[in-house]
């Protein structure tokens, strides 16, 4: 069927043997592309009380995870197998917390952004990022609690490049 | 307070000038450890459709993640900067479809299971083998849609070690 | 002698102090370009008819070995000392069959092809992405047989370049 | 088949889906092991004469290859996906030239030694690094010819271990 | 003479067809570890102030600092070539203000110190993490001054192994 | 006031939280860029005899330790962690001896230089190329003294770029 066909052609990492391939990209224009991925961990209050605490007093449990996010992003095409090797020109990595003390909940929101000017898109950049940042601050809260859920995590935004741009649509 | 103090000292990663270190191990006894964790990612059917033909006919979106997966869990001492290096001596990926077709839903679950002989335990490399085998996933789909969402991310259990067992309470 | 000199002067990675470094490619302009590079490895009856089998029921050697290629390309430039950094625009592999029963002879031949539009070549990426397929093929067949025999490996092509296009001479 | 069964339990690479795992070797006692492995590179005659001359006047290109192969056998878990991480002991690679003027051929033949104490056998330690060396070796000469040939490559012989010594029979 | 063949049979790093040589550990024993080295950065008044109000206020240069320093002691067998990979079991990096107002000097002491145990000594992965160290400061603060000055980076002292104890003579 | 806030925003490497980040370079054009950077390592007169002697009958300590600098330069964004990733074009190594036999004080220069055209500069890639050629030249001589002494480790100069050309003042 031409619709069918026309779906699967858009499977673009596959070669004509049925296997994997990193997709050609050299027809592509150079634009300026930009990603923002989000992830997030849900810690408890104890954990909550020492990062707020910590900055200033007994250690930056956030500063070590962004450094983390960070390097992730850059050493994305050697985490991910088809990934395209990308020069990123701009990296940054926020927080937000969502608390709600009835329920208990303590919520970091890990926001990850980043820009390049290339031939294919920074979302796997992104999203490397926030899920590297949410995994570092596991590792440093887990002699505390092992219960701390790591995401949703997921595409935010992208602009530039030939499919356009991207908002997630949130309600 | 006493109370305070004592949970304080479980965030190990501090050192005396309230920055981040690599916990001292060296005293901790040898011994045989696993962790289990869970990832997962929400699809649609037409990628559902793709991934399960492809593994005869198309090509194989799971074998390509779970390599990236095993290959994210020898190197997450690399990814995680406060992580110990592990010799890993055993490595598994697992995946299995949670499908509602009435509520249009296509999840797949991510398992890793990591096992080691060592000072220290294996939960951040399952936890980061399920990350990176979701993103994975992603990446090889993103040209069909961008709404995919990774996650939850989380530690099913984990034996060995001095703090003991951990089997996380699903209810 | 004139001439010899002339020879010399094309050991390009070679310092005024007769050691190593990495040649200076910034006069060079951007050009489109490409290498196909091949390698095999000879297998028993055993082993291929694990691995055509395998695809459908039992695992897919060539897949895994296929995904270790592509990432052994991106990663060319840590594992060669003098190559440069350059980043690949695409990049595929395929297998062959070379079977000839009454000789008992199974081989695989591998063939990997790189772009890139940059100021150097992509011969390395070529010839390093097939001999790692050969090697991670290697890797997971060993407990059936450690007789295998990986190559020749070797350029097949080139084309792009200052020094023009190159087609391997084949009698 | 009985046999058939017998002979499939030996691919120990895939799991129960069918899909590949790194190999859980909790439970293999730990012992000395060494791999020898043997790859080549056939040059012509003007690369081979830069070659002997230039260790004391030109620069060594031998030296540089073999630094490229130790750090191959380093990072070997990190370039071949369901090899083990291994902490290599010991790492040795020699250099021998193989000619005959009579054919105008001048071929170096690499050996690579590798040891080590552990769960696991070093022969794709001592392959990748054998290959590497030669891959190095190309990529310093290739301004001069790119019609150089790698390998054959394969492992020579092996020691340590439950499948006991090998050696490879050259007849 | 026999003092001098002594001497250089202590040139350990060398094989016998003169090129270096991972050496041989296998029979060597493990034994705990540790190694202290010393780097500095000389910075200027601007750089002082900013970096220690920054901790509270702008931004913590010494937090990404000494992440950057602990990731490179677990890298340091894939940057210097001929060392051994180690698995740490311990690592910490501090910071000291040396001070001298009326010559305006504002240098940063680093001290780090690494653990193991092991066959080998961990003085690599010390002067490895304290250089990193400085080199990020160094970059993080370059858009201020270029003059920043690195060093000397020196071993403090060591325990453990069959060389047994050092402590540098600081006079 | 205007001046520190002047002063402040020359701190670029921190975002509106405080907290790292990877500065956006996307609106720099690219220009011809180089940096020259040195180091040196101070030894002793029985190292300073092997080494000038091992380049032709012992081993070639400074060819392994320039390969180690070259290939650090080529991986800097991934060991320094806000630094941008650069294809460099050219690379290069070079030694000079400093030697007062009264004060029996044997030195080796070690001067790094990097091209690239780009976005950003490459200070940072000299610096860490000469750290790293240093920290080698210890490891393969820490088995005769470990008094050997590193750096001071500086830049040179440096050309291109927004902020222009740069050469240290040396009095």
């Amino acid at each position: 069927m031409r619709k069918d066909d026309e779906r699967m052609t858009k499977f673009t990492h596959f070669n004509e043997q049925g296997r994997s391939k990193m997709v050609d990209i050299s027809s592509k224009e150079k634009t300026d592309r930009t990603a923002i991925a989000q992830s997030s961990i849900t810690v408890n209050k104890t954990i909550h009380n020492h990062i707020i605490e910590g900055k200033s007093k007994k250690g930056d449990v956030l500063a070590v995870a962004q450094v983390a996010g960070i390097m992730a992003a850059k050493n994305t095409a050697n985490i991910i197998p088809m990934c395209h090797p990308i020069l990123l020109s701009g990296m940054n990595i926020t927080f937000d917390w969502f608390i709600d003390e009835e329920q208990d909940t303590y919520e970091i929101l890990i926001e990850s952004e980043v820009k390049t000017t290339g031939s294919t898109g920074v979302e796997m950049e992104a999203l490397a990022a926030a899920s590297v940042t949410a995994l570092t601050i596991y590792d440093m809260c887990k002699s505390v609690s092992k219960d701390l859920v790591i995401g949703p995590t997921m595409l935010l935004s992208k602009t530039g490049g030939k499919t356009g741009d991207y908002s997630r649509d949130i309600t």
